[in-house]
Formats: structure tokens, sequence, C-alpha cells
């Protein structure tokens, strides 16, 4: 039951596409997550994922159109859908997934699918 | 999958204790919710509960203690364990909780038992 500052969080790592676990709610893992440039295409076919941006700005691709999400915003993309998170500079996030999903979802396992650790 | 602005969400309302659901991920909601003064010593027996502080301070007492949360600062109360938030002055915070979890928990239904409605 300690508290979590995230800026402290933040300054532990600087990686990217690597999310950190923080938190732990029942099932579910807060992450948090340094990005910048490209990640690729990818769906998560039974949970949902919620983004909320600390820093920075993000691009959400969806097969159809781009949200661009600020700091101090958020979105969920319900499972099944397509999605590519984009950052023109580096983007810092909170992120809330059901544990043990796997960042890159249903793309072929590859040079971003993170092992998630906590810190 | 539109956007959600905390600032303009936050916006959207001034009374205090009454938090408002925003977005759903799974089976959890995500709610906001502005706090002032004293709320009641409560647990929740079967569900996890995380505070994220948006602005302004809360203290969350405990049976042996106080955590002071400042603006960018989480805490997750475990499942049973009873706590009591207090806020000096109006404190601006993000919630996820279980569906249909109640405000109060175990303690009698009383003025702070709020029905969440989303906006």
């Amino acid at each position: 039951m300690d508290k979590v500052n995230l800026a402290e969080k933040f300054a532990l790592f600087s990686e990217h596409w690597n999310p950190k676990i923080v938190e732990t709610v029942d099932d579910y893992d807060v992450k948090i997550v340094k990005v910048e440039g490209d990640f690729v295409w990818h769906k998560h076919d039974d949970a949902d994922e919620m983004f909320l941006i600390i820093k920075g700005s993000l691009n959400m691709d969806f097969q159809d159109r781009r949200v661009v999400l600020q700091a101090g915003e958020m979105i969920v993309v319900p499972k099944g859908v397509e999605h590519k998170p984009h950052a023109d500079s580096e983007c810092e996030m909170l992120l809330l997934e059901r544990k043990n999903m796997v960042n890159t979802g249903d793309a072929a396992t590859n040079d971003l699918t993170a092992t998630v650790e906590r810190i």
C-alpha cells in the first residue's frame, strides 16, 4: 500500500516501447511506458486496452482514422480493434491492461515484443 | 473509440464525492471524482481500488497510518483494507474500480453513497 509517484518511476528508465508495471488492480496491471516513433499494427482479441497520456502527444491510428491524444487525454481501444500507436516525439503514457497481455498482440513476436518487468 | 479529455470532463460537474464514469475497460470502470472534506471508513471485500490524483492533494487514512498523495501520484487500496479518503481542499482524482462497485463499500448506505452516472 505504498503510493506510486509517476514522475519518479518514469525517471528510472529511458527505453521506448518497453512498458513497466507500477501497480496491480485485481487481475489488471497498471503500466507506464515511454514511446517514440512507430509501433506495429496489432490487436488484442480478448481484452480492452487503456492509454492515458501523461506527457507529450500520441497518434493512435485505426484503419479508418487517426485520433491525436495530448497530455491529460485518454482512449480505450476495444478488444479486437486493430490499432497502431505512433509518437512524433517522446510521449509518456499510463496503460491499463489485463495481466499477461502481450504488447504486440496478435502481431508475430518481433523486436518490439517486450518482457514486462515491475519497477 | 473517442478520446476523453479529463479537464473537459471535470468541468462538467462540481459536486463532491460523486464519481462519474468516463470510460470502461472490460469489466472495470474508469471514473473521475472531485472530493473535499471527509469520507467514511469503509472497505471493498472483493475488489481492489485505484486512486490517481489529477489535481490537489488527498490524505488516504488507513487504520495504522496516513498516506498523503499529490497530483501525479497513485495508490491501490487492496480488497478488504479499511480506508478513509480525506481532502483538506478540493482534489480531483481518477479512479479505477470493478463495475458496480459501491463507493461506500461495506459501510451502511448513507448520504455519501453515490449513484454513478456516465458523462
